[in-house]
Order: structure tokens, then sequence, then C-alpha cells
């Protein structure tokens, strides 16, 4: 990873605040772990859940693998068997456990891991403390280990989601909400977006993922993008128009996954004594037809538009409109508000704004995730980080109601596979 | 479940004598578990092993079934999705959790598993209070109930070794045992068993399994049987002259297996530091030349056999060979050691005897699992138990060194597949 | 092989006698596979199906390997890659094409093996003439040439039936019959067959298969044999009893088929405008339900026979049984009639002899393809005709529709394993 | 599909054109397969390849169902059970043989196919007769049925090519060529391409497919082309430095292909006598070093790229370039040559000019198959054409020496999977 192409330069910042910073993030996932049980922590109900153990282990793997490491004179690997056990994907640091036997691995025991956790804690007291005197790429190296963990108390939050909903018991993470008094949702309104060349991809002096850059022009046409995300009462429209049964709507791929798969709604719905109810972090709850719908893959999110006489916008026409409409993060749901849900929008939002572009659900575009033009993959190691995945999997932006809100970006670009549902994932419309 | 043809009735037992085994029993399974952490009893690092904290409910799930839902007035079920959780295979009792998928369930937890074992045996106590007042199969069931549940405590011990033996920290669910004296097995001899017409399977009055029936005279030719177990040194001689390279000792579906799943030693088998080692209960250990040979395949068996110019018994061999030899537990390793190891040998121990016959390790025979002569399968549920599993599996005859010495018979039929490794089956050689 | 054990010593014939059986058996082959097209001779629709281009070869190529390259003075080999293309299971002959590819190999044509096939006929005509001259076990090599072919004309016969299945169009092989006369099968009788000490295996000086070595003495009780093989009509009444839709007639392995696979009838069957039909080498039929019913598993034939309130006989009864009563080929369906479909019993049959024991259809026995006792691997690659597979199979008896009449024994052992259905296979019950 | 949007209406033709052009294509097809055995015709190697067979009969389908159906008055369908057989993909046209089991199905045989096409002919001569009566989109969809034709062509010049390779016979379907004399590939050069917003998609009068439209503006950046294809010459000296041992060249999922296909040359590659050879059309053939590499996937194209310091071009770039370039088909490689190779250039081709463009090799872009911006899938059967594939595929451009000349057009985009070696994909370097 080169300083100056793939990650911008934060400003340098004192010792005592990279301390705060440092606490502030590891003590985020601590909190998110503290109502799992010990057996919550080993399983991987599916390939892409990983179990909350090897979470807070591979984020602390990750901050003794590229700093203690590096930068702290004389310090001695924890465990010689934890770089195995721990590391994700990087070919550079040697082999790893198949990730698909995540789950089969009940020791070292959450316990160990707490207290590898509080032993990389301390030593990167020490190291911090240490800050003033070390070079350039340390502080860049430190943000990053900050924004990875940030990443992963993303992954935590919507895995541990799978993996209590696998149970029939339905057990609740978080207590269980009073029931929301129906409100409608704000109609529907058709915003539109000028034209023309714009820039986009990060320009700042802050923190930015490699694949954020480099920043370049793009061309977009004029076009309308809808003022909210889709609800769920309008994707139970679609469900209930045969939307699930008719071929016609659906990419090809698609629609092989509707029929092996048996989809009929997104993912964690279920018909309980006729009614739709959602799996959530709070339990088995009715469906709240304001809300956003989540928990659809790409190929639901492009049959629904289909059906709805409109698309997916791009990845560039997004980031245009989230500029134009100058989104910030203010009025989003995001992790900090413990909510793990995207919420309504108040009935009497403002018709002419455009609402939710930031926080409560990743917004699918219709671009795959590629490399931006000058965009050079890193040496070494955190070369892997971003650039391998760029092949089959698709942009999505705006971040969700579990990601950190100091964690997303106008310009941040996340992707999953076209397939996937166990992410927050929404739909916005644009014509 | 027909008491005349499948189970022979057990003596009339005392409401109390039947409270006393049931706690003894039920005593044992939470002995074997308390080494286990939360997150052990959770995984399923392969299809045929369970999590432990399933095998601890699944056995209370029975007794609630067919025993308290049965006879006691009034028992209202624990909890209604439990039928669903901790059913293993009953068709009769309704779905259940697809098999390949119990290590992917958290909930309930472990001391949920515990709260239910104790709830059970509160009401066990209860209706064994009644027992006087119960009909006739009441007993009989219980002692299925029981004799269940001993069947589980053996699977809990081969289960467990499986799912630690995956980490590579190499836990030790035992304290490590002082290293063995190297001791030479004593020599092998070919004891000649008479052939002719002998009776096999279950005759007495105590307990059997409906498989052990109906006793019945089988002709078995003249032949020798050798006077102990293979050990793991003889075993290692047929690695070492290209056991596993030479296809000419192998039956096609081994060979085959021996290619795709790169076998090169019995399972448990690593080399460190040049020097071969098993994982076992006790951690990682020297392998003990004189102990007998474990963790083998029937296909490993039979070319270890045929390389040594041998051949597995069958079944009516092996039980006339049993009782002409009137083979007893005396001296064999069961559960009750807790050493969940088999023991080599003493080096002086009488040549003319046949030792380890009953303990130790499972002998896989050349018989095939199919009903014997006279063999009815019970209606209801229990006909489940045993017949519908009488196809592509062999027969294995004599305990192991994990299973109770109460359990075992001389007439007692074990089955497994011929690729299955993670029991405690060893080779008895005949010819 | 070795000649004393395996294979039993055929009285010595002479040259012009060879060389006549020899005409007879290659020409029964060619027979079988004139009306294909070259289309039909490449395809391979499952696994078990060989394309008829590679049968006609591979028994080519045997003939090469053990007699030609074995036994004629200079014979140079016809094509190198012969080998690796028409080898079909032998390890000790070097790497062969992976089974489940053989029907993706468009060349060599089908006239380059009938080229092929000319070529080694013509050089097996000259070594048949020094036959006098050639050492002892030429002989037994020639006969299990021949007899290795005679299996694979069984084959060819099921393997082009299963071939035409596939197309919607239904093909006829032969012409279409006149449609049968409905007549009802004569009734069903019990026949007693005594118990106790019984002598089987093959014993004459004629040519038979290592596997029905050693003869050796069997235990058999008294029981029951029916006079008949199982009708489409009896099997019929055991599907509209809703024998597919309950489990308690089933073993496990077997329920679990009939769920995946979706079975509700034997393969073949077919319901056409409301009655059920059979594809048959004459094209799409009714089903005749007085013949023999075929192409059902060993699962199905033991689910019928639960449901009967009957069970199999195992392989020592059947043999025991045919010898008792005395069965010969004289009345039953062989290859040779080319009807290739088992065949009703007159009405007025004697209902007290037993019938269609030779010919007709398989019968599955309920036991294991295991080696008898004093059963020896010969030494070299014969040593892997049959031994190999002696493993999770269950033996059939008595030969069928498609068994050359030349070619069945009482003593005869097939094998298949418990799930397969496209050969003739049949039922016959005991109890 | 509606003309107006997804198909440019051609120029209105005469009846006797029409037909002229129809047997031109028609003819094309033909001899193309003639040199193919029956059995050649049948078998189904991969997935991705289909019978000739298949191929011959799909595309006379094609013409049957929108054409003679749609216009002939009182046509009556050929076979009833056709559209079944040859249908590929239009889920609107009703339920297909599964594509993977294409290859099981020797009938109808060959000939029958080749009395289909006669008879679709026969009557398609009847129908352009009719020509100048019939409807505005008759001729659209007559075009498009040759269109359609032409790409069946080129898929059946590859499947052919894979077909006959998996005979280790390598049979040739042309004569083998002598040998070329070896002559280095001009110097490579680096081509300004100068950036801007410009106009790609098909805006003519002819014909084009759908997802050539609509036509719209790009912004591209100034950056440079190679001036020539990347040659097999220059692929091997990747591949000699350890191209396919170092995952940093790699996107994740292109290394774990190399790993598990154990990927280390282009497909058709082999090492034969110590020389790299490749299977071709002409049988086994020493690579020639100036020639074009090809049958390399995306993944290798990428990597290659990477390890040249380079990067592929995105399709917006490959058009600029083209047409900046004006590029011609003059010069290409092409179908109609009959030699099914890509070629070398002059060692004294004009440095200063784009060579290779059209024809010779498919050249992988770094741009995902998606919508343009306005495209519409069209109603209806032909809607399924092309845009529900619209996913996970990376667009090529150019045309290969398998595309017929007529075929080819700048605003061309074909679509393949990442990993698909079988088409005639070739690289071109852009950085």
């Amino acid at each position: 990873m080169s300083a100056s192409l793939s990650i911008a330069a934060p400003a340098v910042a004192s010792a005592t605040s990279l301390a705060h910073r440092y606490r502030q993030v590891r003590q985020r996932t601590m909190l998110l772990c503290q109502p799992l049980l010990p057996e919550d922590t080993v399983v991987q109900p599916m390939i892409d859940v990983s179990p909350p153990k090897w979470h807070l282990a591979h984020v602390t793997w990750f901050f003794e693998t590229f700093l203690l490491k590096a930068y702290l004179p004389g310090y001695t690997v924890y465990h010689a068997e934890y770089a195995f056990l721990f590391n994700s994907y990087y070919n550079s640091l040697g082999s790893r456990v198949n990730r698909a036997d995540r789950g089969t691995l009940s020791r070292p025991a959450l316990a160990d891991v707490y207290s590898y956790r509080a032993h990389i804690d301390e030593q990167m007291a020490r190291l911090l403390e240490l800050a003033d005197t070390l070079p350039d790429d340390f502080q860049e190296l430190f943000e990053l280990g900050l924004q990875h963990e940030q990443q992963h108390q993303e992954l935590l939050a919507t895995d541990i989601k799978y993996i209590l909903s696998t149970s029939p018991l339905a057990p609740a993470y978080l207590p269980a909400l009073a029931p929301a008094t129906p409100t409608a949702a704000p109609a529907v309104a058709w915003l539109p977006v000028p034209g023309g060349v714009s820039r986009i991809g990060y320009e700042g002096s802050g923190f930015c993922f490699d694949n954020e850059q480099a920043p370049h022009d793009v061309l977009t046409p004029d076009f309308e993008l809808q003022n909210r995300l889709v609800t769920n009462g309008e994707y139970l429209a679609f469900m209930e128009a045969g939307g699930y049964q008719d071929f016609r709507y659906w990419l090809g791929e698609g629609w092989d996954l509707v029929q092996t798969q048996s989809w009929e709604a997104p993912l964690y719905w279920t018909l309980h004594e006729g009614q739709w109810h959602r799996f959530t972090h709070h339990g088995l709850q009715p469906v709240n037809m304001a809300a956003p719908v989540t928990h659809i893959s790409f190929y639901e999110a492009d049959a629904y538009a289909h059906w709805a006489g409109a698309r997916l916008p791009t990845e560039p026409e997004w980031e245009v409109a989230a500029r134009y409409f100058e989104a910030t993060p203010t009025h989003g749901t995001f992790l900090e508000s413990n909510l793990l849900d995207p919420q309504p929008l108040p009935p009497d939002a403002d018709p002419t704004r455009c609402h939710q572009l930031l926080g409560d659900a990743w917004e699918w575009t219709y671009s795959a995730y590629h490399p931006y033009p000058g965009y050079v993959r890193a040496a070494g190691a955190l070369g892997e980080y971003n650039g391998k995945f760029m092949i089959n999997q698709l942009v999505l932006r705006g971040g969700s109601c579990a990601t950190p809100v100091s964690h997303i970006r106008l310009t941040y670009r996340n992707f999953f596979h076209a397939d996937k549902r166990w992410q927050f994932t929404g739909i916005r419309l644009a014509r």
C-alpha cells in the first residue's frame, strides 16, 4: 500500500488522540460482542459468515502483524499458530485455515481470544506512546487497522444476526422493541439530477481506501433518482404481483437462484400466523411496511426495478447524485444507534429532498466493482486488501444501519456478489 | 419394538434400584462433558460427529419422548421446538434438523441444555417412584433409554476427540500422561478354533438390542485366530513396506479413498520431528508401538490383512471364537478407566490365551450388517432403532476403550460404514 | 488368476472348436450392435452406462492384452493409445480414461473400432491355429476372454436400453411387438425348502469365475420360496397401496433415495394417457401385468418384500433352493431369444414347481458380495477381475433375459450396488 | 424485441437477395460440419460445449419458431418434440433439455437433423417468396435468424475443436499445415489515443444486436494502446518468469482457479518432447511464437497485463480507439479463411498502425457486460436474447478467426465469464 496512491494521508495526530481513538474503536467491538454467549461465537452456518470469535481475533492479528511486528522494538509474537488461524486471505503471509472450516474450531476459546485482545491492546498502548518517533507510514497503517476493525464491526453485526436466525428459537440479541405505530412512508418523488462531466473518487486529506482512488472525471446523463429507499410495503406489492414467479423480470442467473433456492421473499422474512414477519436483532418482528426493504440480493433489486418500470443507478450516477444532493449522515441510521434495522422516514419528510443516501441500507448499483482509472495495487500484503476482489462483484454505496458513522464517506465503495443477502442491502430506483 | 422379539425381558427391578441405575448412567454422561468448554459443545467438524450439546440433549429427549410423555400422567413437554432440534432420525416423530446442520446452532446454549437435563431428571425421578404401578413394557423402554445413553457416551468420547483434533493447538481433554516405558508386545500366536454348527445371538434373560436376535445356528469352518490385536508397530511395518502405495492389497473403493483422501496412516497420526505421533485425549503423544492400532477404516484393516497373508474373521467366526475362548471384560480397557486409549498387553501375557476380545478396540469383521434369521423390525418409532441401517455397513465386535463396561456383550453387534475411522476401530486377524 | 483356485479347468478343446466358439461369441456382440447408429454408440447418459463403442473395443482389448501380447510370437500392439482408452479398471495395466468421461470421446470412430475388432479377430484366428502348442493356462484365459465378452453382451443390451430411453422420441431398438393378449399370471404358491447343511459354490470341471470358489458347506434353515417372480401387477398393488410414500417399508438409505430421486415406480415406467407404460427395447409399451417386474433397486425389492409380509432370500438359500428344485435354463428367457424383456409364465404353469429361477430377471438376494471361505485373489492383472469389488454390493442370482444362456450357472454370482436399477433386476420372495 | 430500440432497421431487401443470403449463411454451417463424423456431432465434453448436432438443429428451430410459425400461413410444426430438444434458453417457450444433458441424446440422429434442416430450408424458400407481402418486422427477424446462425457458426468452430481435443488421438479436422517458417513478430509500439467525450454504440442503418444500443457518449482519458495482440512468445516469457506460480499478479478468483484447475499454460498447450505444442483444428502443432496467444481466460489476460506493467483496456476505450484508428476487417483472419487459427503479423507490418483490432482473437476488456444507458429489454421471447445475461460476464471486442467477416462490427459486444478459455480469446494491452 503506497501512501501517495492508495490512502490519502490523514492529518498527523498526537499520540494521545491516537490512543483515545484506538480505545474507542476497540471498545465498540467488545460492546457488540457483549450480548453473545461463548456458543454464539464459534459457529459458521454458511460460508460468508465468520464466527464472532474469529472476527475478534482477526482484527487483533491485523494490529499485531502490521503494526507491532513492524514497529515495536523487541516485540515477540503472542502465539505461533495464531497467524495460521486468524489470517483471512493474505497469500503473502502464508497458509491459513480454509475459510469454510472456520466454524469447526472450538479452540482457542473465547476467553483466550479476549486475553489475546487484551495483550495486543497493552502492547499497542506502548507502541502509541512512541508514535511521535515513528516513520510517516505508521499513522497510515494505524488508521487502516482501525478502519479494518470498523469494517468487521459491520460484519459482526450481520453475522451475529445470521447465526441467531438459524435457531428455531429465534433468540433476540437486543431487547424486543415496543411495536411500531404503523405509519405510511412519505410519497415517492423523482428528483432530477443534471448530466455532464463530474469528478468522483476521494480527493480529501483524510483517510480513504485505495479503491476510492484515483479521483477522476465521469460523464453521466440527465437522470432522475427516487427521493427515498424502496419500502417493505412496496416490495411486498412486487411479491404479491407474482414477482418471484415471473422470469421476465429477472436476470438469468437470478432466475436460476429463485428456483434452486426457492426464494420467495427477502432473507429473514417468514409467514407467521398469516402475517409477514422478519427475524431481526430484536427477535421475530412483524414487517414494518414503511421501513426500507433490506436483505435482498442484487438480482432481487434488479427484478424489482424492472417490475417497477425503473432501473438501478450506476455507481457514477450515485456518487454524482449524492454530491449534488449534498448527502450527509445526519439523518441516517448507523451502528451507533444500536437499532440495527433501517428506520422509516417520518411521514412528513421533505419530499423535495433526497433521503437515506447515507446509512440505513447499502444501495445496490448496477456497476461492477472494477478498478478506477489510475488505480495501482500496492506492493506487499496490503496490496491484497482490495485489488484482488475486483471481479464479479457489484458496487454498493451509502452504508447501512450496521456501519459506524465515522466509517462512511460519499466516495466509499462497498462490494458484494450479486447473490448475497445477509448484509443490510436495499434498493434505490433511478430512471 | 416388540417385547418378545427384539429385547429380551430384563429381570424386574425395584423402583429404588432403577433410580440408582438411572442416576449412575446420567452422571457418567455429565462427567464426560465436564472438561469441555461451551465452545467445544457446539461444533460439528464433519458430518459423522455431533456437537456434544446435541448428544446431551438428544439422549434426554429420548427419555422425555418415550417415557415421560407415555407414562407420566399430566406431563407437558419442556419446550415445543426441542423435538425438532434433538430428534436424531425417527421419521415417525416428524421433521428434524438436517444432520449436517447440527453444528450451526448456537442456541439453545449449553446452560439451557443442562437445565433441560435437570428438569427431565426430576421428572424421571417422579416417574420412577411409580415404577411398580407401570405396565410391563415400561422397564424395557427404561432400560433401552439407559443403553441408548451409554451408546452416546461412546460417541461423545470419540466425537470430543475429533473436535479437539481439528485445532492446531492440539488441546488435551485429559492431563498428559507420563511417557510410557517402551515395551514389546507379546509375540503373536495363532489359536485354533474348531469348526462345526454353533449357536450365536442373544439367548439370556437380560437386555439386548433387537439386532442380536433371533439366536440361531451357524456353521463355521476350522480356522485360527490371532491371540491379540494388531499393534501400532505391526501396522507401521505395513506402512513402511509401501502398504498405502500398492493397490494390490486394497478393495477398489478403498484404493479410491487412499488416493482422493491422501490416506497414508491411520487417522490422528502425524509426523512430528521425524517421529510418528498420535493425537489423543491426552494431546499429541508419541505412538506406542506395543499398543493396538486404532482409527483405521475397514479398507485399511482388510488391506493390512492381505499384506500380512491373513484375513479378517467373519461375524459368526468372531462370536464362536469369543464363546470358545470364554472372553470376559475383566482385562479389557473400557470407558470407566478414563484412559480413552487402547492399552498394550503386558509383555508376559499368556500366549496360549486369546486377549483383548472385549474392550480396547472394536474389531472389524468381514460380515455385512444384515438381519439375523427371524429378525423382525418392531412397529412404531423404535422399529427405526436398528433395522433401517441394515445395508452397506459392516459388523464390528467386542467394544472399545470408549465403551462402558456394563454395555458390552459377546453378542453385541456394532456397525459402521467401511470408510469410517473416527471410532476406536482395530484389527484382529484370522486365517 | 491361478488355474487351480479361481477358474476350474475346462476340458481341453480342439483348435477347431475353439475357433468356432470364438467366432460365435464375437458375432453375437456384432449382432447386438447392428441396429445402432454411430451416434448411439458414443454417449454415456449416466456413469454406470458405457458407450457401446467402448464395450466393442474394451472386450477386444482384453483379447489383445491377455492373449495376443502374451502368446502370439511377434505380435505388435494395434494402437499405442488404445490401452489408455479401453482399459476398464485394471490398475496393473496403467492409467486410463476416467470412467465418467467415456462418453466425451467421439474418436476413435465406430468404424475404427470395427477395424480394430476385425484385426484382432484375424490375429486371434492365427493364434488359435497354434492352440495345441500353447501352455495349459492359455485355454483358461481364452475361455475367460469369451465369458468376459458375454458379460459385456448383457451390459450392451442394458446400456443400449438406457441410452435410447433418454430421448423423448422413445426410439425402438427392435420392431414393436404385437400387443400381448392380457393373461393372468398363475397363482403364487409357497414351496418349502428343507434346511440343513448343504454345499454351494462351483465344483464341476467346466468354466467358472474365481468368485464361485471355493465350494463350501452352508447351513440354511427350513424356509419357503415363492414359485415364481413377483409380477408387474403385484408390484403395482404395492405402488397403489402407497408403498413409495411410507418410510416404514424402507431401509434408511433407500428412503433417502425415494425422496431425493423422486422414485415412484420402477425405472422406465411412465404414465401415458392415464395408463402405466414401460420403455423397452421395442419402444414404449403398456405394462404387461402378468410379466415379472424388473428394473427395481435392492431397496425397492426389500421394501416390496416388507410390504408383502415376506423377505428376500439369502444367497445360500437361493442356491440351495435352486439345486433342490433342479432349476434348468430350459424355460427361461435369455439373450438369444432377442426378446430382451422377461416373459409372463403361461397361466397353466405347474404351481407345484419353482419357475423362472434361471433367466428373465436377476434376483436380488439379501447377501453381501463377499469372498467365499477359501477364496484367494489371483496375482497379476486378473486378480483385479472380481476380488476388488467385494464390498458394499449385493449378490444377484439366476441371470436375466439379457444373459447369454451359455453363460449362466446355478453357482453364478452377479453383484450390484443396492441403488442400481438399469439391469433386469427382479424379486423372488422367501419367508 | 422492439424494432426501434434494439435492432436498427436494415435497408429493405428484395425477396431474391434475401433468399440468396439465406442460402449462403445456411450453406456455411453445412460446410463447417462436413468434416465431422456422426460420432463427433453427439458429445458434450464440458457444459459450455454443445454437440454440433444440437447447433445444427437449434439454429433451424429458431427459423421455424420465429419465422415459419409466425408468418407462413398453414405451417405445421415438423416434430412436436423438437421444441423441447432444441430450445436453448427461452423460458417463454416452455421447458427444455437440461443444458448439461445435451450430450446424452443420441437421437434424433444426425441424418434426421439434416432432414429437418432440408425441410425448414424448403419452407423458408416458400416463405421468402412472400417477403414483399410481409409486415415490416419480418425482415428484422429474418436478419436476426441469420445473425444468430452466424453466432453458432463461431461456436461450432470452437466446440468442434474442444470435442476433438479430448481424444488422445488428437484427430485433425483440417489437413495438417506445412510447418510455418519461424519469423519474429514486429516490435511492439504504444499508440496514443486522445481522451475526451466520444460516442459509442451502433448508430447506422444496418443490423445490430439490441445490446449495442442506445448509442451514447462516453468520457475516456488519454491512454495508449499496443499496436498488436500479445504473441505466444511474449506469453511464454510470462510463463517462464513464473507467472502461474506468483499470486501477486492474479485476481483472487483467478488464483483459486490456477490452483484447483492446475493451470500452467493456455488451454490446448502441451509439452511434447520438450517443446510446447498446441492442439489446433489441424491437429497437434508446435506453438508459433509470432502468432497471437489465444485460449486464455480473462484472469490470465489480466495477470499477464499486471506482469507486463500494463492493463487491459475498458470497453469504451476499445471502441473509441478502434474508431480512432479506423479499424477495418481487411487484414484480419476470419472464419471464411478456413484457417481457424490467428495468424502472425508480417514482420514488416507498419509499426505506426494499430493491427488486428478486427479478427484473429477476441480481446478481453476490463468492462462488465452491463446494459448501455437507454437499453430496453424487448417484450416476448426475443427479449431473452441478450438482456438476461447482463451480469457477471466481461465484454470482448473485435471478433476472432472463427467469426464470419460479415458478422463483425466495431460496436459488436461479445461476452463471456472470466474463466472461459475455449473461445479464441486474446490480449491487447493498454496503459
